[in-house]
C-alpha cells in the first residue's frame, strides 16, 4: 500500500474524476517555479546535509509544532526553548504517536508526500512505525543526493526565490551563484526591519542601512535613496520582487513635508502606535512608485497578528506557530496607494490575505478593475485543498484567472515543495474540471488554462522570464 | 458545435443532473419578469436600433471594460475617453482577442447566450471570428426584429422595471404607454440625486425638486411633501418601487426637531461627512415611512464605495468598473428604521449586498424575524454561478424561500436579460434538485418551488399583479 | 411512505454515499452525550406529562415562531402574547398551514423526525394532515411513556446538561437525583445576571448572590469569592462546565486594583456601556481562572444582539426569535484573557460563534496554537446541514478533529434532540466519507473518526467521564 494514491483530491464524480486526471498529466511534471518562500539561502550557498527526521519535519515547522502543541505536547518534547529533548529519536517518536492529529489537514499530504516521494517510505507514521521512518529518512540525508542542491535538481525546480532583510549581504546567494552549480535562486527584497518602527532594533537598523549604502538615512530623501539603492543591489543578485509583511493593508499618500516630519518623529522612537502605522501605510505607496521605476515586483503580505502569546513570545521567540489571522479591510486601505500609482502601467502588485472574506467582496473587484493588480495565492492557512477550493471560486467570477499570480508554495520545508505544487495542480484542475462537465468551460480552454495556472502565470507574473 | 450546452450549469452528478433538468424544463419557458435593472427608458419610449456589436456588447458594459483594463487594454482602445477609437469594428476586434480573458466568468455565460440566441451566432469569439460576428450582430440590428420592443416581446418580458431620478419627467415611460405597444414598462424611484449630500449639484437638484412638485423644498415638512407628491407621480406612471444607493445601510431615526435642523444644516453645503451619513441615514427611515402608507415597495442597494480611482472618476466619468464593495453591517445600521417600521405589516423593504459574509450572519436572520423584510437576490459581482450558490446555501436554512425576493436581472445590458434569468433559474433548479436527491425536500416540493423562485416571488415582492 | 428517507443527508455520488452510509451505520447507535442545552430542569425533577403539540413543537420554539411571524402571522395567532389564540388546536392549525414555509429549514428535518420517529406519524403536516397530527401527537402524550424521563431513556441519552442561573437552587435537580431514576442530569453555570451590568435586577441579583453564598459581594474579593462558592455548589449537583453569553467576545485582565474599582462602579448602576463592556471582559478572565482552579469547562457563546426589536421586547420579552448575530472578533478580543492563562495546561475553554467569517481566519487559528482552546460545534443559525458543512471545511485543515468539542444539541426542545444529534452524525460521516473518496483520508482513519465526532468529544471535552 501506498502512501499517495494516484487519484487523491480528484472529484469523486466518475466524469469529473476522468477529466481531472487527465488535466493533471498534462501539467505534472512542469518545472516548478517557486517566486516566494522562505528556504534557508545556506543551503543554497553551502549545500549542506540536513540532520535528521525531526530537524527536517518537526522542529521549524510551525504548522507541525502548533498542532502539537495545541493539544498539549509541550514545547520541550518538541526539542525548542528551554529543556529542550536533546534526543531527536525522541522527538520524533512524540512526533510519529500524535500523527493522527493531522488527520485532515495539509500537513498531512505534505509528510505523506514528502515521506513516499523524496524518502521512499510507504508505512503510515505512527508510534510503531516511527523508528523505521526514523532511521530510513537518516540513511537517506547522510548520501549526497539528499543534499539541498540535489534535492532541487531532483524536484525539477526551474528558479526559486527566498526572502531576505534589507540588510543581508546576501552572500549565500553569490556562493551559489558562483559554485558552478546550475540551479536558479533568486533573493526578495524584504525590508520590514527598516521600515517598520515597531520591529526590534528599529533605530540601530536605519542606522546600519546608512552605513551599507552610504546614504544619509537620518534625512527622509537619504532614507529612500538607500532603499533605492538596495533594491538595485538585490536585483543585480537576481531579485525580481520585494516583499512587505504588514499587519494592515493600510496606505498613504502623504505630502512630501509630512512625510519628512513622520520619519524624524519615527526615528526617535517616540512615535504613536497611529503614527507608526501612517508611517508603515507611507512606506506602502513609496515603494509602489520605487516598483514602477525599478521594475521589481511588489508583493504585500497583510493581517498577520504576530505573536499572539507573550508568554511563547518571551520563551520560544517567533514563527512559533501563534501568528493568528485577524479581519483585515483593502479597498479604503489601498486606496491611497492606487489614486497614486494604480494605473501606472508599470506597477505590478502582488496582493495576500489570511482573511477570506475578502476574495469576493474586495480583492476581485480590485485586480478585476486596476491594470497592476494580481491576487496571490491562497496563503498560509488557506494553503490547503479546501482553502485553494474557495479562493478559486470566490475570485475567478469577478477577477478571472489572468489576474491570478500562479501559485507560491511560501514554504521553509524544502521536502514539501513538490507536495505543495502537487496540491495546488490538482486542485486547480480539479476546478477547471468542474467548470468543464457544467459547460461553463469548453475542454479546449482547460487544457489551455492548466499549464497556466501550474507554471506560466507564476513566472510571468514575478517576471521571471523564460526557463533554462 | 453550439456556444450553448443543453445542459449547462447543471449539477455533473447523473440523479442531480437528471432532476434539474426536470425542474428547469418546468420553468424554462415561464415569462420574464424584470422589476428591478438599468435599461434605458429611450429604447421603450423610441424603439431606437442599436448601431453595432461595440455599442452593444462592449462600451457600456462595465463588466466587460473593467476587465479589458485591468489587463492593461486602454479606455481609449475601447471607445472611452479622450482619444476613444472611432471605429467600431477596431473596439470589437481588441475585444474579440480578449474574450479568453472572461473564461470563468458570468460575462462569458451571458455574451455566448446573446451571441447564440439573440444572433444565432454559434463560433466563438476570438481574433479569428471577430469579424465575422461583427458583420452578423450588424446585420441582424439594421432589421425592425432587432429593435428593443421586438426583442422585449421575443424574450418573453412581461414586464420590466427602469431605474429614475427623482427630477426625471417620464417622458419616455409615457411614449411608451401611449404607444400602442403593449410592452409593459414601469418606472422606479431612486431619489439619491436628492437624498444624498454629496451627490453632485444636490442643492440645485433640491431647487428643482421644488420647481417640480410645487412643495417649499427650503423646509424638511417641505421637502418630505416633494418626496411624496413625486412617488405619487411615479406610481401613477406605473412604478411599484422605490429605489436607495447607499455607500452603507445605516438608518436613523431622529426626533422632527433634529431632523429639521439636519435638513438645515445639508442644505447649506456645509455638513460634515458625518452628517451626510446622518441624513441619509434618516432619509431611509422617512423612505421606509413612506412605503408604508402608499405601499411602493422599497429596495435598498448598500455597500458600495463608487468610483474608487479617482482618475478613473476624471477622465471617464461614472460606471467605469471602478466601484468597489465594502464591508457593509445591518443589524445595528437597520435598527432604527427597523424599531419605527419593522413591525408595520404595510413595510415591504427588499435589502441587498455585496457583502456575501452578511448572508447568514446577519440578513437571513433578520428576514426570517421581520415581517417587512425580504432579500434580494445575488448582486453585482454575485450575480453569478457561484455566488448565486452561496446565496441559497447560507440563507434558505435560516430564511426559508419565501422570504426571498425572486430574480432580478439589475442590468442596462439589454441582451444579456434572457441569459440572466437563464443563468437563476438553472442554479435555483440545481439547488432544488440538490436538496431532494439529498432527502431534505420532496420532488413533488420542488416543483412548486421552481416556479415560485423563477417568477412568482419577483412578481408577488414587488406587487406586479398577474401577467398580462 | 416515511417522512424520513433511510439515505437522508448523505451525498448524492453513489460511492460517496455508500461509505457515509457504512460510516454513519457505525454511530447511528451510540448514546447521546448532551452537554450544552436548554431542557427545562422541572421535566427531569417532576417529569410532568407534556399538553399538546402546540405546546410541544410551536409556542416554545422561537425558529418556527420567528419564521412564521416573519411571513406575517401574527404572535397572538400562535398563543403569544395580548390576546392570544387560546385554543391549542387552532394553533397547531395555523402552524400546519404554514409548513411549505419551512422547506430548506433544519427546523422541518427536526420536526419531520420527531414527527415520525417519536410520534409514529408519516404523512406530511399541511392544512389537511393538522388534525391528525394534533390528535395523534396529543394521544401520545397522555400516555406515561411519552413524559420526559420515559423519553430521556427512549432516546438513549447517556448525559444531559441543563443551563442555570448563578442564582438557582438547583431543586429539580436534586428532585430529578433523589427520585431514583437513572437518567444523568447535570447543571450548566450561567452567570450572566450576575456578571453583566446591563442585565435586568443586575444590583438586587449581586445581593441575592451575597444572601446565598454569605460572602460580602459589596466587594470585589467578595464576589469572586462567592462566584466560587457557587461553581462548588454546582460541582456538588454534577456540573462540570460554565456557560457565558456576552454580547461579544472582549476580554480583560486589568490590574487588581482598576478591577476593584470598576467592581465598585458597576454596582452603583452609573457605569457607561463602555464601562459596563470592560467590566465584562474582566470577569471572562477571572472565570478562566477559576476554571483553570476549579475545572469546570469554560463555554463562551459570544456575538448575538438580543431582543433586536423593542417592540416584540416590550410586547413578548426574550426569546421570540428577534435576537441577531452580528460581526464578532476573537482575535484581540480573547488575546488579555489568553496572555492570562492561555498557556496553562488546565484551561478548557470552548468557544461558540454567530459569525462564520470567523472560523478559518480566526478560530481555527487560535484552537490549533492555544491548549486550552476547543471550538465549539455550529450554534444557532448555523447547527444545520450546510452550517455544519461550512463548520468542518473551514476549520478542519486547520485545527484538525482533535481541537473540535463533538455536537451540542442547545436545545429547549425535547423531542428535537435525537433529531438534531442524527443530522450532525450524518453530516459528520459525509464529510469523513469525502476525505476518503478525495483520498485525504484513509478508510479505517475514517471509522476511527466517527465515534469521536459522534459522541467521544463531547464527553472527553465536557469531562464527563464513561457513560453508565
Amino acid at each position: 500500500m501506498s502512501l499517495l494514491h494516484p487519484d487523491r483530491l480528484f472529484p469523486a464524480e466518475p466524469s469529473t474524476r476522468g477529466l481531472t486526471r487527465a488535466l493533471f498529466q498534462s501539467v505534472e511534471s512542469l518545472p516548478i517555479v517557486s517566486p516566494h518562500g522562505h528556504t534557508d539561502p545556506r543551503w543554497w550557498g553551502e549545500d549542506p546535509a540536513f540532520a535528521d527526521a525531526a530537524e527536517l519535519f518537526v522542529i521549524p515547522d510551525h504548522y507541525v509544532v502548533r498542532m502539537l502543541v495545541s493539544q498539549g505536547v509541550p514545547f520541550a518534547a518538541l526539542g525548542i526553548g528551554s529543556g529542550a529533548e536533546p534526543d531527536r529519536r525522541t522527538v520524533w517518536r512524540t512526533f510519529a504517536a500524535h500523527y493522527h492529529l493531522f488527520r485532515g489537514t495539509p500537513s498531512r499530504l505534505w509528510i505523506d508526500h514528502a515521506l513516499s516521494e523524496v524518502f521512499g517510505i510507504e508505512a503510515r507514521l505512527s508510534a510503531d512505525t516511527a523508528d523505521a521512518a526514523f532511521d530510513a529518512v537518516g540513511d537517506c540525508l547522510s548520501r549526497p543526493e539528499f543534499r539541498p542542491r540535489a534535492l532541487y535538481d531532483r524536484f525539477g525546480i526551474s528558479v526559486i526565490a527566498t526572502t531576505d532583510g534589507a540588510l543581508d549581504d546576501l552572500a549565500q546567494h553569490r556562493a551559489a551563484r558562483d559554485s558552478g552549480w546550475s540551479g536558479r535562486v533568486v533573493p526578495t527584497y524584504r525590508p520590514d526591519a527598516v521600515t517598520d518602527p515597531d520591529f526590534e532594533g528599529f533605530a540601530g537598523n536605519l542606522d546600519r542601512l546608512g552605513e551599507i549604502t552610504g546614504c544619509d538615512t537620518g534625512s527622509w530623501a537619504g532614507y529612500l535613496e538607500a532603499h533605492r539603492a538596495r533594491r538595485a543591489f538585490f536585483a543585480t543578485m537576481g531579485a525580481t520582487a520585494t516583499d512587505h509583511g504588514h499587519p494592515t493593508a493600510r496606505t498613504a499618500d502623504l505630502p512630501e513635508a509630512q512625510a519628512r516630519a513622520l520619519f524624524d518623529l519615527v526615528r526617535t522612537g517616540r512615535a504613536s502606535a497611529e503614527e507608526a502605522e501612517t508611517f508603515r501605510a507611507q512606506m506602502l505607496t513609496e515603494f509602489a512608485r520605487m516598483s514602477c521605476e525599478d521594475g521589481l515586483v511588489m508583493q504585500l503580505h497583510a493581517g498577520s497578528l504576530r505573536n499572539h502569546s507573550d508568554a511563547v513570545f518571551r520563551a520560544m521567540g517567533r514563527d512559533r506557530g501563534f501568528d493568528i489571522p485577524r479581519r483585515t479591510g483593502y479597498v479604503e486601505e489601498l486606496r491611497p496607494l492606487l489614486n497614486a500609482v494604480g494605473m501606472d502601467g508599470r506597477l505590478r502588485l502582488v496582493l495576500f490575505t489570511l482573511d477570506e472574506s475578502t476574495y469576493a467582496r474586495e480583492l476581485a473587484p480590485l485586480a478585476g478593475a486596476y491594470p497592476g493588480l494580481r491576487l496571490g495565492p491562497p496563503w498560509w492557512f488557506h494553503d490547503s485543498f479546501e482553502g485553494m477550493r474557495r479562493f478559486r471560486e470566490a475570485v475567478t467570477e469577478t477577477a478571472g484567472f489572468h489576474n491570478t499570480a500562479g501559485f507560491n508554495d511560501d514554504t521553509r520545508a524544502l521536502c514539501s515543495i513538490p507536495a505543495r505544487h502537487d496540491v495546488a495542480r490538482r486542485c486547480d484542475c480539479a476546478f477547471l474540471a468542474d467548470l468543464v462537465v457544467t459547460h461553463r468551460l469548453d475542454e479546449d480552454e482547460a487544457f489551455a488554462l492548466a499549464p497556466l495556472l501550474a507554471h506560466d502565470l507564476a513566472r510571468d507574473t514575478y517576471k521571471l522570464g523564460e526557463d533554462a
